[in-house]
């Protein structure tokens, strides 16, 4: 079918091959004249024939609500609109709202899979009305991996769902992520185990803990076995902390995600000011040391 | 080649199966009568041919010690024992030494797969010396998953080392396990998200938290949407507690392992004394209301 | 001075009490005929002179919300309003732009010291500006403890920040009640140490550990030595949870105070849904008993 | 009464002032000829009357342990050796028959206070027989603060019972801590709190936070108000550890106490080998940058 996909970037760039190789019609819009199929978003609505479906995937917050404020006024009753995009779940039933003044549908759309979705698939999670998830069902589809659909896409529930699965599934990655970290980190102090990588690698078939996150931390190892050209400085991006938020909206006890993003924190501090406090309590009951700047 | 095997608990008794469809001969021995090959340790050594193999499957602790100082007496110079059970790493010194004081050698291999291990076989971590690891390679290649060897199998250093691999293994399959079980609370918790099991079969493909312990989730919810056919009564074995041991003793953070482990330790709790506590205090303070026995 | 004081519940009540035996003039209203001194908010507003000051101590949320868009009605330019209540300090800002409107001006106060506040004086921790907490200062400092000034009161900063130190000060607090609680729960789990309420009423005197809450643990004690009339289940009030989000906010680690937090959560779960998880797992990959509803 | 006091570092020579301040006879020994009494632990023993009573103050581990067997030595029935340092509980029953094949009684004392305890006096918890507890009695009513005995005084149990209610006592510290220590760095991260050692100096009368901790946390921002001439690095020096170990050993969660123990751990690292792990994932699956070394 015909798509019109806004935002050609990391993600965005690969969901268009993907999708053209599996014989659908993509016209592109990113501002980036290197890769973009049209010159504006109006241009690019003009090239879609009605009913119209257009895929949005910019990065969350200002640039997803102005393309979506835009798509509005180029767009027509009957029209559907993706946000495909990492938006907050709480962004989607505002867009939703604010599409159906003009009859415009809306979908929101959970991707995960990075850049290994251009040739394994994108894990897909919806939210939204049935009607509108069958309509688009060809382009989650051709963007799904192969298998059975419902290992690779779900119809969450309603507006909104797609964003919060996806939002509880990067929750989950951290502390994944952190688990592995933690194991990796004892298996390198300790001087017992002499072969670090090759016990991580022979992990990857049998074991309990064989995922494919494992199998990336043994790429990593592969190329570079102590992981010691890089530092240990982590970025969040916005999912973790709203899993944790949410966890603690809910009274949903969170002590792992929680942790794993709070190491994160921990990793950007160039010197961490409860700390200094904590040292700087020892030295006044104990009289012990303290490292000056 | 030719293996004695003590110990045909749920194990064991796959692990004979697995290693005879290879080709080995395999004799068991167990105090079951109804699946042991041999009246007893003397009867099974009796019948291996020297030099000798015998791999220990059975409890950890007094089972296996008790086992191998039997098998000291039973053995001669140049057999080999290996103790693929749950073990402490600090036993195999131990071990190791005992035995060599007869000439025995010793392996300690750490063991993952569960009852899954007899069709996808068995993830496989070994701590000893080269010349005895290569000896047993024929048996480790049986026990070991299809593929490439390292990708199931590892020389992962000295003695002890396969056990100690084996233990963060377990530690990091406890953050793994909660950081799943924390997500799909909150999913269970909110109202938004309409269909849980259908979005957590649907990161089978595609997506970053893919794995074999998300197939088994999918596989658990199959057969009860909201588990709540079970209590969240959750035990542990002893690999965790050594974990988070072993990362104290060598300060490194493991606030992700530590906190599932707590959260197995309170999950047993029919009431926490800590809590009470909490409660009394606010109490003291605010007057804010108990509950009572 | 004289005062108007909304709210004669458990911290209005005793406030008004202090606040007269200080010699100050409090026109009381609570809905509750017993305690007020007024038969209405427009009724306590027409029995003080202008320039009125009148303090809202009631729940935080709707309650005060609404007695803030009440009293713009009824007062004037250049009258006081002072929310000494639990409110977010996202509220502040709010009501202080909604009563300049008229003129009214406006402080946030966060008070803490419980039903001890009568008898000891309240810790007092202020929002707004320097003209309007120095008109206030008779108040603050009849309800503030006995003693410096700046050891029981502080002036935090602008519209919000006293509630938002109160907000710091109680996720603090949850972490300082985990810490004594855990130590406790320790203490009376093992064998060794024979007289735990006798340990807990040492620390008072002379140790690192020696506070107010341990004062409160030890009176508990006195009255129920085990604390077993009372059941570990512990409610939470709103600042842990914020704190904990503004941490998550602003990237500032708080792995204490957001256990702390989840720990309550947990106390009063009948089941975790987590851990059924987790049971399921554990059953599946090691066919681990599970405990059956 | 008489005393030979082993070890006069910063707590033995202070409280060898504090004992003959109360009027006892001390004989110290110290290996600094400046601040000892006697030549060699012969000469201490020399000098004091039988039935002697010696209190050992060395650093914990080999120092103790060679002080405990040399005293063995040089002591004679009915004699009283008192370990007053951070000695794990464990090493208490093995001093104890160690030094009973003599018939030298022992007594096993948790000693909390560090500098101040000079002028405030130290809190003690003691572990042995109550015939010896009663024989030390002077000298505990000596050391301990002034007040009700049991205030700052506890027999905590049988021999191990003192250093075992030390530990939980510093594992508790630990906690509250790292309690205040995160209320701090969200106080110092954001804007609206203008004046945050205002706020923590409001903190010591009435509020529900108060304690010893907190008033030397003022008395730290009294002399460095943003605690800048420090750096967040904190030591540990064994008892957290061991607090931690013991609640895994005995199954209670101890999420707050282990949280500050493994921030400690991460203050001390200079980059972290888990958070490498954690960015190189990042970088595979999402080809999100990295940091290079």
């Amino acid at each position: 079918m015909q798509l019109g996909l806004v935002g050609l970037g990391r993600m965005g760039f690969n969901m268009r091959e993907r999708l053209r190789k599996a014989g659908h019609e993509v016209v592109g819009f990113d501002r980036n004249p290197d890769v973009t199929d049209s010159e504006s978003l109006a241009d690019l609505v003009g090239k879609l024939a009605a009913p119209r479906t257009v895929w949005v995937m910019v990065p969350a917050g200002d640039p997803t609500r102005d393309t979506v404020t835009e798509l509005r006024d180029l767009l027509a009753e009957g029209d559907l609109v993706i946000d495909g995009g990492n938006s907050k779940y709480t962004e989607d039933a505002k867009n939703a709202a604010f599409l159906a003044e003009k009859g415009i549908r809306y979908l929101d759309v959970g991707v995960s899979g990075g850049v290994w979705g251009l040739d394994v698939g994108y894990g897909l999670m919806v939210g939204g009305d049935r009607a509108d998830v069958d309509r688009a069902m060809p382009i989650f589809d051709a963007l799904r991996p192969e298998g059975p659909r419902e290992e690779g896409f779900a119809h969450a529930g309603p507006i909104g769902a797609g964003h919060y699965s996806k939002m509880v599934h990067n929750g989950i990655e951290y502390g994944l992520m952190q688990a592995y970290a933690e194991g990796f980190e004892l298996l390198d102090t300790v001087d017992l185990v002499t072969d670090v990588p090759a016990v991580i690698r022979a992990w990857q078939r049998g074991t309990v803990v064989r995922s494919w996150l494992l199998d990336l931390l043994v790429r990593a190892l592969d190329s570079d076995p102590e992981l010691d050209d890089l530092r240990g400085y982590v970025e969040d991006s916005g999912e973790g902390r709203w899993t944790v938020a949410e966890a603690i909206n809910h009274a949903v006890p969170a002590p792992v995600i929680s942790a794993a993003l709070f190491a994160r924190f921990a990793s950007r501090q160039e010197d961490s000011p409860a700390m200094r406090a904590v040292a700087a309590l020892r030295n006044q009951f104990g009289g012990h040391a303290v490292h000056k700047v």
